[in-house]
């Protein structure tokens, strides 16, 4: 089969397909698509259905991801993935994981007839958002093995457990342990948009993601006496709000400091929450990232220490408690290098660049040399209807994959597998 | 009739009388007292009965307040105001209001016999707190003509208005004109507990009130961008939060930098208000009062100043709106003066002080001259079950009462009427 389609006709192909899966949806009016939702079957159909013209029959694993294997030009040959996740969050945009199965179909199709030497396998994740059970990347853990028990028995808001959709979807839960990665795997590329407004104001189509920031969520909760704000002098009080906006105010410091570290106090909550009482208590919740754990762990101390100053001066006390603590995950070194490569041959500024936002990468690199291009995001906005991409940075996209793919299929050390651990 | 009581007693006596009609409650278990509910009938039979004794017989007016005169020594003399509120907060404590009122009450008992050329009238007004209605002041506003229609058809959360209440208590809602007060009144005395830790921190038992605090209330809100925390970087987020608790600390500075200013911030509301998003809103309830006007509006300014100068330095915009702007009410010069001589008669030392939260006295400030005493709050704990009053500091406080009437006999401009604008 000869090849027919242009980069450019390739890319308006990606942006009306990426419309059409988002016509699969629970919601009448807005995108919601969570793991194993009567849509992800249509979309999983609908994705057969581009395949089927290229001989390709895809399958669904036991954890309902999609997998659709471009065979290597040689009886056999090592495998490379390439995907993201098919679920959605609530009134979802059209590109958020959709828009890396869709661009890896159209690599297949860019490519089909070249004999590589190792395989493509498309990959559709069925859960990455964790809307429905609450537990984000129930596709990628199962390829990690880290599907087990107790993530099967949770619940939706239903009281439907995991197995039971899995099950309900006709599938089999038993059979999860068969969907763990096979020997032949040699890496995982990930093609997702930015979600952040770093490319549009780099002017930027394209970077390469060389880690994944590395997260901690904690609450600090500030305790001071509850007063009358009339008759209480300001020297006698203990104001849980002051100390905690004094707080807050240093935790922006902290990352305006130190290159790289990003802190969010995004809920801020007052007991009682009287205009005319001085709080007893405020709640304060911390988000701090970096790509390094070491920077994000000292800057946590220090933030600690910060706060328990500023209590034992004010007259407070302070309780705090962790609620996530991930570490940071680097991407393959050799997969970024190559990413770059390919982005400066499809006639782009390499750009790398640390996701603040955690991917389903992250989980296959625990087992995989893995590696994402994140293309611009129009102001930034996802996670909401209004998400948008460029048809020309999608086209950007496509040639950088292609031009990858070529380089993988001239590189030693990937297809003998020198560069896994 | 001779005097039978020593201060002492009396003191006892004012203490279990509190404890006595604390038993008066619309609630079991804990005090709650409102507006012309059912166990204020009880507390005005309870007062009667010590009065009875003396001969005075207590009357209602039409706004619920109870008034009780003991007459002048000759056939007539003008009249002097003492008391306070009956009504209660919930779970409230003994003392806040009706302190008061036991005290008028102890007072007519320790004078009893004597022959003053003045009256004194014993006021126990039917509600300050505004727990009911969620309007306060309702008895003393009566007492200055202030309540109007708009005030008597204000509902209660069950659907029952002022009026219907004034009505089913058997009073008559057409006569609150006749509540005003007489052309004879020549001041007002309250008796208060402080409900704040000054007099606890100076080690004295009483205060002469000089002026009660002018107040606004203000709601400032701070709009930004709501963005993904992970992805968005610091110097490209409009941080809604960031910007609130930077303001926050200046709120509090303005206060430490400016004699008797008090500022205080007691709610804090974040939008969306969640740990991984950027805050696009948060909004915070300023309280702000000061004895002096200007210097109360003049922080407003500069404050409000400051917040749109972080505002704009930030990208965000602010929105704001006052709530409530109440003027300082001085207390009356020539009373006050008289309280000073009569606390140090009584052996303690002077001090004058701002009242930070409302009264009575300045409601009707507006037409009388009026002033309060304080007395020490232990821990500052009012508006709670735990709030308490020390024996020693009432038996000050009746000493100082006796005093203050002797002198009141004694001096011509408050028998003439001199003092009075």
């Amino acid at each position: 089969m000869e090849k027919t389609v242009s980069t450019p006709e390739l890319a308006e192909q990606v942006l009306a397909r990426c419309d059409r899966l988002a016509s699969f949806s629970e919601d009448s009016g807005s995108l919601r698509r969570t793991f194993l939702s009567p849509p992800m079957r249509d979309v999983h159909r609908e994705i057969a259905s581009w395949l089927d013209p290229l001989g390709i029959n895809p399958r669904v694993d036991a954890a309902g991801n999609l997998h659709a294997l471009y065979p290597p030009g040689w009886n056999s040959g090592p495998r490379l993935l390439i995907g993201s996740h098919l679920d959605t969050v609530p009134n979802a945009g059209h590109y958020d994981g959709i828009l890396g199965v869709v661009i890896a179909a159209a690599l297949i199709e860019a490519v089909n007839g070249e004999q590589l030497p190792y395989a493509i396998e498309l990959i559709g994740f069925s859960d990455e958002e964790g809307t429905r059970f609450g537990i984000p990347f129930i596709g990628s853990r199962a390829l990690v093995g880290r599907v087990d028990d107790s993530l099967l028995s949770q619940q939706d808001a239903t009281g439907i457990s995991v197995r039971r959709a899995i099950q309900d979807f006709g599938l089999n839960s038993d059979d999860i342990a068969n969907a763990g990665l096979s020997q032949d795997v040699r890496g995982y590329l990930e093609f997702h948009i930015e979600q952040g407004p770093v490319l549009e104001q780099l002017g930027l189509p394209l970077a390469a993601v060389e880690a994944i920031a590395g997260q901690t969520r904690m609450e600090f909760t500030f305790l001071g006496r509850a007063n009358h704000a009339g008759t209480t002098p300001m020297r006698l009080r203990a104001d849980a709000v002051a100390g905690a906006a004094e707080w807050i105010t240093i935790v922006e410091q902290e990352a305006n400091a130190t290159p790289g570290l990003i802190t969010t106090v995004g809920s801020v909550t007052t007991l009682p929450g009287v205009a005319n009482v001085i709080a007893r208590e405020t709640r304060v919740a911390l988000d701090i990232r970096h790509r390094s754990d070491d920077i994000r762990l000292r800057a946590i101390e220090q933030l600690t220490a910060q706060a328990n100053q500023i209590c034992q001066r004010r007259g407070l006390s302070i309780k705090h408690n962790t609620r996530l603590n991930q570490s940071a995950v680097a991407m393959d070194a050799f997969l970024v290098d190559q990413i770059e490569i390919a982005i400066h041959a499809a006639g782009s500024n390499p750009h790398r660049m640390v996701s603040g936002a955690g991917h389903d990468a992250m989980i296959l690199a625990e087992k995989l040399p893995s590696a994402m291009i994140f293309l611009r995001t129009p102001g930034g906005i996802s996670h909401d209807a209004a998400e948008s991409v460029l048809m020309q940075d999608v086209e950007k996209a496509l040639a950088c994959g292609i031009y990858l793919l070529h380089q993988l299929a001239a590189a030693p050390e990937f297809l003998k597998g020198a560069h896994c651990a």
